[in-house]
């Protein structure tokens, strides 16, 4: 069975997948109302909203596939915006003559990464293009939080001799994905697709006003992640080699690809810019979940003008930039 | 001057075309920030969520495109459903070889839609696909709004002896977005595509308990989008086929296509179920408005399980169903 061009006409087939294939999966009280809009109960706050389109080649991968990532990379972008993540609307743009079986995968993804997060989707739409212009599924997530009352992020608070963290090992997704796509024959590379937002609000809560500023380094990597916020606080970052994790499979089959893992994308890891004060005691909440285990304190914030750069174990320092040209579109 | 895969991977050229081409247009403060989602200020109240992918084709037709498509339409779902439209979120899938002054035009249209409308753009995504796996442009908009107090709708408010009434003529959208795109030659035709929510929060608020039901009849057009509330309500539904509006223009061009109006998209029209003693108030009401001057009452609610009667000129009475095998894909 296969999406048809009429499963997207708002008609008959539209209906019978919505109820009998999304339905199925996705059981949210505002969702099944089949409405034109999810009318939910009162919130009283700050709203956040992020929204993200996923079209990673292929669907899936180790670790993970383009509902899971379409999920947890929503709930991400609200977490390290210092927000609760509450709901989520899901619009899925299908390819006529999908396998209706990858569909019913993908939509169990996501109803399973939903339900373990918490967050449940709300609302949905769903389009179908034809054979040859899409592939397969792209999805978009938008998300919609509760901004924390203890989170005040923001460049401005930036300081000289704030400290730099990364919550674990860099490049995992990235090259994950990039040598499933091209069967490189590379083995043991898994995504580190997660929700992180289990560990980003409870550090939020209990270190108030030391945590300056988050970001998940997703495209671009660690290296555009961290160089675009040196630009936006208008200071400079030292970074020291040695001490960012990456695990040595990513380090070993990135070198065999001439990739640079602080360029490759991640999708359970975030960064942080904190006071000096806090780093050891956020580290180590950080290794007490399973998700930071392997974070670290990877740099220093100095006075300057958006510049980032790497201090080499030989001593040297380069100075590196935004992802310019490498090339690997599609990793999310 | 063309869209690259580079322009996708997150690193410098998506930075410059974000800065460079999508905010010379769109400025609202959040997005500005270009963080990973919009921390915005505080509300208070029922929030409502809706989210629609846009993949028309063609792009740009008479009376719109596909930038005031996704911003007008994802407004009215909101609208519909009883909510002030607050903000809306910008998802973008560009196809490789795209070219930018397209985009362009699309990200101007965008910005004056959204400014007619008063809702901004708050934050957005921009990922690029291979050349041959897109089709120009795909728009995600998702829609934030708040529950208006006195907006009580729901399927269980409709009643046997309820009006049902259109807010105008219908077809107009669907019809000339077809001859648009495979070139018919019909003439005089225009989408209808508006932001409604100027006219139906003040008839919302202006009949509080009157209005029992909106919808805006998109794909499928009126009859899918009536036969739905009838489901939905459990009830029947009979309409006067002289009573509802159709432009003689589109009335000719889809006799010769051999299609029914009925079952054509709308993007600026909504249909409601109301209590019959308002029925002429609301009317003098909708007439008043430009959006609204060919409101017309087409029907009334019936005891009855879910079914769409239309009753004809001559006397007879024949049953419509949901939109089926039409294969009019692609019209939003």
């Amino acid at each position: 069975m296969y999406i048809s061009l009429a499963h997207g006409d708002g008609g008959e087939l539209t209906h019978k997948l919505v109820k009998e294939l999304i339905l199925k999966y996705l059981r949210h009280e505002a969702l099944v109302n089949l409405g034109d809009a999810a009318v939910l109960p009162p919130v009283a706050g700050r709203v956040v909203l992020s929204t993200d389109s996923f079209v990673v080649k292929p669907l899936f991968f180790p670790g993970g596939n383009i509902g899971s990532l379409a999920v947890n990379g929503t709930i991400n972008d609200l977490a390290v915006s210092g927000a609760r993540p509450l709901y989520l609307t899901l619009g899925l743009i299908l390819e006529e003559g999908l396998a209706l079986s990858t569909l019913e995968e993908t939509i169990k993804a996501i109803a399973a990464s939903s339900e373990k997060a918490g967050v449940p989707v709300v609302t949905g739409d769903t389009k179908v293009v034809e054979r040859g212009h899409g592939d397969g599924i792209y999805i978009n997530t938008t998300g919609l939080g509760l901004g924390l009352e203890k989170a005040e992020l923001g460049y401005e608070k930036i300081r000289p001799g704030d400290a730099v963290i990364v919550s674990g090992t860099v490049g995992d997704h990235g090259l994950a994905v990039l040598a499933a796509r091209e069967n490189f024959g590379l083995t043991g590379l898994e995504s580190d697709c997660a929700a992180l937002h289990g560990l980003i609000l409870p550090l939020l809560e209990g270190f108030p006003g030391q945590i300056k500023l988050m970001r998940d380094p997703t495209r671009g990597g660690l290296a555009t992640t961290l160089k675009e916020i040196a630009l936006s606080a208008g200071i400079d970052i030292y970074l020291e080699e040695e001490a960012i994790p990456v695990k040595p499979e990513v380090r070993g089959g990135a070198e065999i690809l001439g990739l640079d893992p602080l360029y490759l994308a991640n999708e359970g890891k975030f960064c942080a810019i904190i006071s000096p004060e806090a780093a050891s005691s956020v580290l180590h909440f950080l290794h007490e979940h399973s998700l930071g285990k392997k974070a670290a304190m990877i740099g220093e914030v100095a006075e300057g003008k958006g510049r980032l750069f790497l201090r080499t174990p030989l001593g040297a320092t380069r100075e590196l930039f935004l992802l310019s040209g490498l090339q690997l579109p599609r990793i999310c």
